[in-house]
């Protein structure tokens, strides 16, 4: 295994297309301990992983937290509200108090774009970004290929199409970076208000037609839609967002037979996914819930210094 | 040591004689290691178990991770409030997420009757229910059988008086179910709002006088009156609860000398009961907690597979 | 090394110099672990350590948790948001209910003064005070002599400066115990509402003008002004307080030359601290926050039985 050049995990932009091969061959080795009777092993044991999470997650805080436990590391949760935010004090002064703690990784989600690179310029312990903002979220990206990867056999010439609210998605960004590092031709298709202009300069191809952009398309990607962040006025607008961008047995026709459907979690039932889709036989969503412990467990394990570690 | 057959532990209303009488010799066996000095053994070490709570709670909830982790298991908790409730997934879909990570045991609370039993038939790692809503508390009926046969042998043929409001307890349900099951006698005894219509149809005898349904018996056990969830405006009703309803020297009188006073706790000093009985020498609350530990402990091994997870 | 005497910490107060001496020598000799590459040491294997805490806290309650999870103590955390205090449960009965399930440790913050004491009267276990009220915050003040003896050498003949809201501050009162104890003098400085009357009886020398208390001084420790508990309308005043009772680089000049700046954190920049100071050479703050740790392992270790639990 080449070793893993990588102090921090900030995000897809950074990593070549060797380095995301290395994270999904690491993770693909450490699925299968989590199907053992025993999973456990101790590659990292006497390591010290704090998960500080400034925005509210269940599944991507206890995807890392399993992932760390099932490596034997010490796992820490800090969330904000329990958190010295409140005190006023500075991000860098909290993430400092910490480090002085010696942590061996923090993975932190943030609400700023930028706040786990800010502090990765500023800490000496390696941090994984788990969120920032609108920005990057790169191992769900990584599960996402990891998952494309063990059922297209490679991501080297397929189509994804990635729908939904491409502005204000992480999701999507670390995808882009990352399909089309791998070779992929990545289709984004939202409504206008939810496209970043100029983003077809990262080498996506935009459409406002959902539908020309599943066609034939070997991977679907929907994107949640933040039901929280909108008032229940929103709901006529909701059902017109479904009508027009949510993927139905009707339009899923459009793409390939063998076509993947994939969702970051949690779905909207009836709103980006009808109930027959997101059940249907061509979801891996858990499927992605699944390989992202054994991403998190690669990412872990490669910042903690990868083979050193487990001597 | 006979083998345990069932997968789940939903409810005592699922669990035979023999099944009860086989957890409450697997916690009796276990209680000792909790005053060890190394309060540690390796038997399901390398399993995940996942604490979702729903409903807030402090003393089932570090209860139950307690014993996971003097089992040396790895446990995460995940609580309603940071989950992905709030942004509108559906319980089951929330319940496959965690299952895709490969957690060996679900361990939920929610207010919701029936829903562990809902996701017991969608998933397939083991569940145990820590409440829901007001239809069981397995573990709580559990731990209250066996501070009842620690204190009198047996619990065939005693008469247990369940006195409070009887309609909203998981509690009173769990325990009557076990109680007559073991060969108990039970009666219930409540206001008329609190007395839910045809239960003497599970076999217990419906009292309005509490007065009543202590004479002679072997055990009281107090419900708990839910103030939280009551306003002020309650008070002088709660006064008139207390005369009623409330367990003091006096009516104590009436039940056997030696009879044991319980409450699944937390207390309202002055309402359930008065501070001279529930500090008194009749009071077995604090074993009850301490059981509680022990019998959480037989719980997460049996539905871990028994001996098999030994090897 | 000789043998500790106490079975709980509940302050400063209570503690000779000899043991404050036992316990940062203890801390010294485990500090080392937490820059290993495997930072954990089988010292309280099988010990249950429960961090209870009635009040927020990040940094004191993470640096709890990581002391015990190096020890490879099993850690649970408890806060009073989530805990039966809302449900209208004693004090005593809560903590008697968490003793029931068999810790070794509780380390407790709770708002009331005293309240650790009333505990360590009733209950079986170790209690360590993690912060009661306005009275006593004992590892921080050990953390702090940690500091200054580290950099030092020894605190007996120092003056150290203490300034801020005294009268609030369990910092301060657990320092002035300590120091004093150990040999040093000790200056408030505060202004008039914030000097607690009669606080020269503990051996400090006080001062409204914190110019003159820090002239000459080998430490300045400032203390944290709680912005959350004060209105926006505070913000003029708050520019006053840092005029007069802030740290800079001009009055710092007024301390020794090698004198060292501390603060217990988190740090509002501008109104205790100038960035410059915070920042600068003479600060030890993140010292303090490293020493934290090491201070806890060795309290944790202590209250344990010391060597005892080593074999």
């Amino acid at each position: 295994m080449s070793s893993f050049r990588h102090k921090h995990i900030l995000g897809i932009e950074d990593l070549s297309r060797e380095d995301i091969e290395l994270i999904l061959d690491t993770a693909a080795s450490f699925k299968e301990i989590n199907t053992r009777d025993i999973k456990k092993v101790p590659t990292l044991r006497g390591k010290t992983i704090i998960n500080l999470f400034y925005e509210a997650s269940t599944r991507t805080r206890t995807s890392f937290e399993i992932a760390g436990k099932r490596l034997s590391a010490d796992t820490i949760n800090i969330s904000a509200s329990a958190s010295s935010v409140v005190k006023g004090e500075t991000l860098e002064d909290t993430a400092r108090n910490i480090e002085a703690m010696h942590p061996d990784i923090i993975v932190m989600r943030h609400g700023a774009s930028g706040s786990p690179h800010y502090l990765a310029e500023r800490l000496d312990c390696a941090i994984v970004n788990a969120g920032d903002g609108a920005h990057e979220h790169p191992s769900q990206a990584l599960l996402d290929m990891m998952t494309i990867r063990e059922h297209k056999g490679e991501i080297d010439g397929l189509t994804v199409a990635i729908v939904g609210d491409i502005a204000h998605s992480r999701v999507a960004r670390s995808n882009l970076y990352g399909l089309t590092k791998m070779g992929a031709k990545v289709r984004l298709a939202a409504p206008g208000t939810m496209m970043p202009p100029g983003i077809e300069r990262l080498g996506a191809e935009v459409y406002h037609d959902m539908n020309e952009a599943i066609r034939g398309a070997d991977v679907v990607m929907m994107l949640r839609i933040q039901l929280e962040r909108q008032g229940n006025t929103m709901l006529p607008t909701l059902r017109e967002y479904a009508r027009y961008y949510g993927l139905n047995p009707e339009n899923l026709q459009l793409a390939k037979k063998d076509a993947l459907v994939m969702h970051p979690g949690p779905i909207n039932r009836g709103v980006e996914l009808s109930s027959v889709v997101a059940d249907g036989p061509q979801n891996v969503i858990l499927d992605q819930v699944e390989n992202g412990v054994a991403v998190r467990m690669a990412l872990l394990y490669l910042v903690s210094g990868g083979e050193k570690a487990e001597e």
